[in-house]
């Protein structure tokens, strides 16, 4: 399909990141040159039973795969930069452009998928400008909860588009890095931006999130009052975070153990780039713990959402390999349960307690800190870059709208500002903006190693086997004779218990051999997907007369007739 | 005296405004170019009684007047203004530059002190640029809680200085105001600023303050659900808050009587500049407001700190000429009461409920901003101008000390920060930066009319009376014969109760009585001063010993020899 814009158009669309929180994907194209920004992944709500990840449709890009220029990534999160392997496979050759963090953490994912040597990666500083034929890139600094993060601001010939990737204003961030670029923003405004395109995710918040090194100061004085051993858990990719835990620690005397896949890379990865200064000799060997007093050792590790596999989570049922929960351990969670995780992190707290830790959380400590911004910096962020029209993303549809209404707030009028889905595509010029129609933007479900073999309707019935059972109805016919030869019988899983509903069973035996022997009467040339659909639908309907419930029904037919 | 430095410094100080919240007055000297920044009072603490007001000593000013280029107003609250006619008495002829609204204020107490002819007022717009030989002065948009604040940029020959005034970044101020101007901040700070002198009130408060507009939903609700007459008092500057009282008022069908002269001043200037839009009809007459039904009408006035003179008091003790509190009554003070006046703020509160009045206050109801940023707001400024040096003004010591550790915070070295006292001067090249003397800069004392005629002295003789009460001592001497022809007779205001402590006043009679006559017997020449400054002594020293009080000993001799 081809984009219904006019020749002097810029279209800008997301097929990822509009009304969810993840999944970011954004599009810029002018005439024959598209640029991307991001490529991330969602990790499924709860309701998407097996699924590993969402990515995005990548059809739209994949049929106008000559145009594509570049990705262009803001930062190194997942939710940014998950969905690159799966877009490379489906989309190959096009070239990364993304910060120094961000680079290493996709040829880790690269190298995994063995796509690391066809893939162009190209490494950015905030000065680079990226030029091609109508298109050019730039970049500015900005804060969040990881380094290395990038505004992108697209010079087309109709105007500037800038795309804030995720940020905060951290005006003192840690180990004295520059923080956000507000020259290079203001700048920016001032020669005239035609759309912004930011953040939401705390459009609901009406403050000023509070810094990052705020959160050293109390990770430094829970550190100092405690007398055992403590397990630090946070996110791998804050860095920042990180850095200030095992500041903590040395300044504390204790040497500092690292747990778990993703936090070992971190290290590495941080270290490399100059976000982590730990000498050699405060870092300590996983056999070495048991070697020092409890008051002189910290472990880092992943695991603060409570993910199962997680070294955290190990440790607290007693199943890792190296750690087992002493009396007088405190498990200090550096982060906030992400909605979905809430159960799965309240289930570990417990765990913990009861293995006998101390376990201290929560916002109320002050040891996490938000990686978004909340209202003041979305408005002081629309302020600066003062754009002509506006387009909240990343967030769910009430965060969309508060943002909107944030920039009608700083000056951009209502029928400047644009709340839009995935697929919908704006069609600007330097005076007019306009919707101009959609591109395909659905969920593609990546499950186990497969990509998109998954569709919605598969995750419907895995819905609903989770919440009405299965049953199954097996027959065997003989086609030629008109017969059944067996059953129909019936397995349930999930639906009723068989023993006690022995009537309900044999009545609905009936109604299907009833379906059956009709269908076997009726027609000499029976279709077997019309006789199984029929089975569907009767006992569907019978069995919801009856129970009220919608169990996935099954059907098996075991044919004589070779 | 002249200053202590180098023909290439740039010399900055002050002589108000530094360890101390009021009498803003900053001087920028370049050879023989001064431009001065604010001239404001401050109004006494409690311990400084019957004294109007406090200015600045104005001494190094009056002895440089030929060097003065002119006098620069960052905004027009009194403590940036009201010492305006007091510095203009003693150094005649300086032209004034102040935007709009401060002129219009400034206009108002010239006027009173036959000021207004011989005064050269120049109205500023943000983008003027106002030239000198060496030094050069430009501007930039802010927000504060009065329309029309500046921060004020002074181009020098080695490097910029920037007074930020008095500010708070409200990104989204009443009535499309355009804020404060990012761009241009971002753009000095591009450019370079050798020292930022910046606004430190709220250094102790470590979040980003609340929108003005905010304020303005709060006063919505609460107007909306009063059924009885409204009396809304607060500051007569902060236009802002009028505005959105007012139009509370009229969208829920009130109209609007105003009380207090500087409140009838303050609605004739914003209409006149455009920052309040009230139609004629909308405002009543004093004398038509018992005419209309109570929901229909809300009086506006001043007097929310207290002031005894103030419409407010005046309607709460019944002694106001046209209006008395009603049952049903709802008074709103949208407002904090400033530190000293806590007290006065209590008694006016509970004076209005004993009246019968409903009255709504504090800031747990959201109906009061702070116009001041807090931690937040003071490091964007940092990060946006980026100094080289900074020096925090505006503020008592322990907010200037914090607010330094802020601008390290924000990359300023600390060696680069300078926490200087009233009259101490920085001396900057555009490499160096240094301390370099002091000029004259003591607290001057208006009482009444009288402009310096109080000494410290005097102020500590009134807080000793209210304190320790007054013993006065009176006898008449025929020095010719060396004898006691009266008393010496004692009598005391709030020092001991006189009937019940006639022990005391005796034996202070007779330790007196000796003193004089020791004197009299010694010495032919009896020199009074002497005497009486023995009598002060060993007075002092017996009622001391007795009472553990130090009374202001008042010695008052009748001579018969004349």
């Amino acid at each position: 399909m081809d984009l219904k814009i006019k020749e002097d158009e810029v279209a800008v669309f997301a097929i990822g990141g509009l009304g969810e929180i993840g999944k970011n994907m954004y599009a810029i194209q002018y005439q024959d040159e598209i640029v991307i920004v991001d490529a991330g992944i969602k990790f499924p709500e709860d309701e998407l039973l097996g699924i590993d990840y969402v990515i995005s449709d990548y059809q739209y890009l994949a049929e106008h795969q000559n145009k594509i220029k570049g990705l262009f990534i803001t930062h190194g999160h997942e939710d940014h930069i998950g969905g690159i392997p799966y877009f490379l496979q489906k989309v190959p050759n096009v070239p990364i452009y993304a910060g120094p963090l961000a680079t290493a953490l996709i040829k880790g994912k690269l190298e995994e998928h063995g796509l690391l040597e066809s893939t162009k990666m190209n490494v950015l500083q905030e000065s680079d400008v990226v030029t091609f034929n109508n298109l050019s890139v730039e970049f500015f600094r900005t804060t969040h909860s990881i380094p290395d993060t990038l505004g992108i601001a697209i010079h087309t010939p109709q105007g500037v588009i800038i795309q804030t990737g995720d940020y905060k204003f951290d005006l003192t961030p840690v180990g004295n890095q520059p923080g956000p670029n507000l020259q290079k923003m203001a700048k920016l405004g001032t020669d005239g931006v035609l759309l912004l395109l930011s953040d939401s995710t705390n459009a609901e918040i009406p403050t000023f999130s509070k810094s990052e090194r705020f959160v050293g100061n109390t990770i430094h004085q829970i550190v100092e009052r405690i007398d055992g051993r403590i397990i630090f858990a946070t996110f791998a990719s804050n860095l920042y975070r990180v850095s200030q835990a095992v500041d903590a620690a040395i300044q504390n005397g204790r040497k500092v153990a690292v747990f778990g896949r993703s936090m070992e890379q971190a290290i590495v990865n941080g270290r490399e780039l100059g976000y982590l200064d730990i000498p050699d000799s405060e870092i300590l060997d996983a056999s070495e713990i048991n070697k020092l007093p409890a008051n002189k050792v910290m472990l880092l590790c992943t695991g603060s959402q409570g993910e199962p596999m997680a070294a955290l989570s190990r440790i607290a049922n007693g199943t890792h390999r190296q750690i087992s929960i002493q009396p007088d351990d405190t498990v200090i969670f550096s982060s906030n349960p992400i909605p979905g995780n809430t159960v799965s992190v309240n289930h570990l707290i417990n765990a913990l307690e009861e293995a006998g830790a101390n376990v201290i959380h929560g916002k109320v400590n002050n040891i996490h800190a938000s990686g978004h911004g909340g209202q003041e910096e979305q408005k002081l962020m629309l302020r600066l870059i003062k754009p002509k029209y506006f387009m909240p993303i990343h967030g769910e549809y009430r965060m969309l709208k508060i943002h909107t209404e944030l920039a009608q707030l700083c000056g951009v009028p209502k029928e400047n500002t644009f709340i839009y889905e995935n697929g919908d595509v704006l069609a600007l010029t330097q005076n007019s903006a306009r919707k101009a129609g959609h591109v395909p933007a659905g969920d593609v479900y990546v499950d186990g190693n497969g990509i998109g073999d998954i569709s919605s309707e598969v995750i419907e019935d895995r819905q609903m086997l989770s919440e009405e059972g299965l049953v199954i109805v097996v027959a065997t016919i003989d086609y030629k004779k008109g017969l059944v030869l067996s059953g129909p019988d019936i397995l349930s899983r999930g639906f009723v218990y068989m023993r006690e509903s022995g009537n309900l069973i044999n009545q609905a035996q009936k109604h299907i051999f009833h379906t059956i022997k009709t269908h076997l009467d009726n027609d000499d040339a029976v279709a077997e997907d019309v006789l199984k659909q029929d089975i569907v639908d009767n006992l569907q309907e019978f069995l919801y007369r009856r129970t009220e419930r919608h169990p996935v029904i099954l059907p098996m037919i075991i044919s004589t007739q070779v």
